[in-house]
C-alpha cells in the first residue's frame, strides 16, 4: 500500500524537514517506488505536484527538498500500487474544485468490491479506489450543500458521514483538505505530532537528518506533522485509534469523532494489512 | 497582458527549447513577471506547474527546463496581470476535470464586463475573467453533452459556439486542451509553426540559443508550436486571422472555424491591445 504524509500550520512552514525522510521511502528505504506527489495550499489555491517516477530519485521531488514552498496545509503522498496501473492519472494526491476552493486527497487504503454511484459530477480520470471515493466524498458534499460551503463543524459532520459509509468497504486511511482545514481519518494506521513552544531538536528515522525547531520557529507557531509512520526517533508521536477521525486547524487537531468500523470489516484490514514503513 | 505558448505533436516531446525563449518574457525580456504555469498531458492525466513568482527567476521554471518532461500536448502562460490580483489562484493555466478527463485552460486577453451565469458546476477559484471564461466553456460542454465526451468533430462545433458568445466581450486569445486536441483561438495575436521532416536549425529571437531539430527528430515527427509571438528568428510562423479557431492533432492544424467578430468588438479589441513580446 501507500503512505501518507501531511502538515497543518498556524503559520505557512515548509515540509521539506519531514519530506526529506518520508520522500526516502519512494525506493530508498521502503517499496513506495510507484509514483508520488504533493499538494501545497495557498489560501483557496493550489499547487500540486505530481510524477510517476519514484519520489527517491525524481527531480520533482529534489525540487520540493530545494525550494522551501510555505503552506499551512500541505498533503504528500508515495505510492505502492494495489489498484489501477502505474500511471500519472493513478497518482495521488487528487485535486478537484468544489464551492470555489480546490479540494486535494490521497489515500492509504485498500477497498474492496467499491463501486459508488456516481452521477458524473467528479469524474474519476484513472481507475483507483483512491480516486473513485474521493469522487464519492465530493459528490456527497455537493449534494448535502449544493450552493456553497457550509461552516467547518457541519462539513466535519458530513464528511463523518460519508466516511462511515466508504469505510465498510476495507482499509481507508486517508487525507483531505480545502485549504481551510485538514480532515484525517485513519482505519487502520495513523500518527501524528503537534510540535510547538518551546520546540527542540528533531531527528529523522531514515536518514542521518536533524533540525532543532527552536531556531527556526517563534513562540506562536505550531504545526501538526500526520504520517503513516513515525517519521522521527526521538519525538513522541500519538497513534490514531482506528476509527477515528480529525479536523486539524492552525497546527492542532480541533474536532474528533470515532467512526464504528464493523468486526468483519476490522479483522479483513488487519489481516490484509500490508507492513508500511519497512 | 499575458503570453501564452504550446506545443501539439505526434509523438511525446519536450517543449524544452521553446520554453527557454519564452520563459525569458518572463520579467527578463518583456514585462511578463506576474506569475507563470505550464500543464504536460500524458493521456487523461495531466502535470500542472504554476508559480506567482516570474518565470524568468522561478526554480520551478527552472525545473522545467532542465527536466525534459515529453507529452503531446502542453499548454504554458506567462502573465502579466490585467483583471485580478497577483496571486497562485489567478495564475493560468486553470485545471478542471469533465467527463473523466482533465482539462487545461490559458488566455491571453480582456474580456469587458464579462458576467456568465454559472450554475455552480464549475466554479471560480480566483477572480479573472479568464477563469470564468474557462468555466463558462466546460459548463456550455457539459449542459450539450450532459454524460460523456462526443466525439471531436462535434466537440470542435460545440467549443466554436461558446466562444463566438464570449469573444463577443473583449480580447480572447485562448488554448484548451484535454489531452486528446488542441484548441486555439486568436481574436488579435496568434502564431503557429509547423514543425517536420527535413528538420532544420531553429535560432531562438530572445537568447543566444539554438538547437538542429534534424538531429533531434525523426522522420515521421511532427509538431506544431503555437505562440502569442515567434519565438524564432529563422523561420516563417504563421499568423493567426483575428476569428480563427484552430484544432491541432497529430502536431498539424486538422480543423478550423472562422468566428465574426463583431466590428464595435475588433475596433475596440485594436485599441486596447497592449504590445506584446518587447
Amino acid at each position: 500500500m501507500c503512505q501518507l504524509l501531511c502538515m497543518n500550520c498556524v503559520t505557512p512552514t515548509d515540509i521539506t524537514f519531514s519530506f526529506t525522510g518520508f520522500s526516502a521511502h519512494g525506493g530508498k528505504t521502503a517499496q513506495h517506488a510507484d509514483g508520488f506527489g504533493l499538494a501545497f495550499f495557498e489560501d483557496k489555491a493550489c499547487r500540486l505536484f505530481i510524477d510517476d517516477a519514484s519520489s527517491a530519485t525524481s527531480p520533482i521531488a529534489e525540487l520540493v527538498k530545494r525550494y522551501p514552498i510555505k503552506s499551512k496545509n500541505v498533503i504528500a503522498h508515495i505510492r505502492k500500487a494495489t489498484q489501477g496501473s502505474i500511471g500519472l492519472e493513478n497518482t495521488h494526491p487528487f485535486m478537484r474544485e468544489l464551492w470555489g476552493r480546490h479540494w486535494i486527497f490521497a489515500l492509504n487504503g485498500d477497498l474492496q468490491e467499491f463501486q459508488p454511484r456516481l452521477t458524473g459530477l467528479y469524474h474519476p480520470v484513472g481507475d483507483t479506489d483512491s480516486e473513485a471515493a474521493f469522487c464519492m466524498l465530493l459528490q456527497g458534499l455537493r449534494k448535502r450543500f449544493p450552493c456553497s460551503q457550509t461552516p467547518l463543524p457541519e462539513l466535519f459532520h458530513t464528511i463523518e458521514e460519508i466516511t462511515r459509509e466508504i469505510s465498510r468497504y476495507g482499509i481507508f486511511n486517508f487525507l483531505l483538505s480545502n485549504g481551510q482545514a485538514l480532515f484525517a481519518f485513519c482505519s487502520t494506521n495513523l500518527y501524528y505530532i503537534v510540535r510547538q513552544w518551546p520546540f527542540s531538536i528533531a531527528r529523522l528515522l531514515d536518514t542521518e537528518v536533524e533540525i532543532d525547531f527552536s531556531q527556526t520557529n517563534v513562540e506562536n507557531d505550531r504545526v501538526s506533522v500526520i504520517a503513516t509512520m513515525p517519521l522521527t526517533s526521538n519525538e513522541t508521536w500519538t497513534q490514531f485509534e482506528a476509527g477515528q477521525l480529525l479536523m486539524f486547524q492552525d497546527g492542532r487537531p480541533v474536532r474528533e469523532s470515532m467512526i464504528e468500523i464493523p468486526e468483519a470489516v476490522k479483522k479483513r484490514n488487519d489481516e490484509q494489512q500490508a507492513p508500511v514503513g519497512v
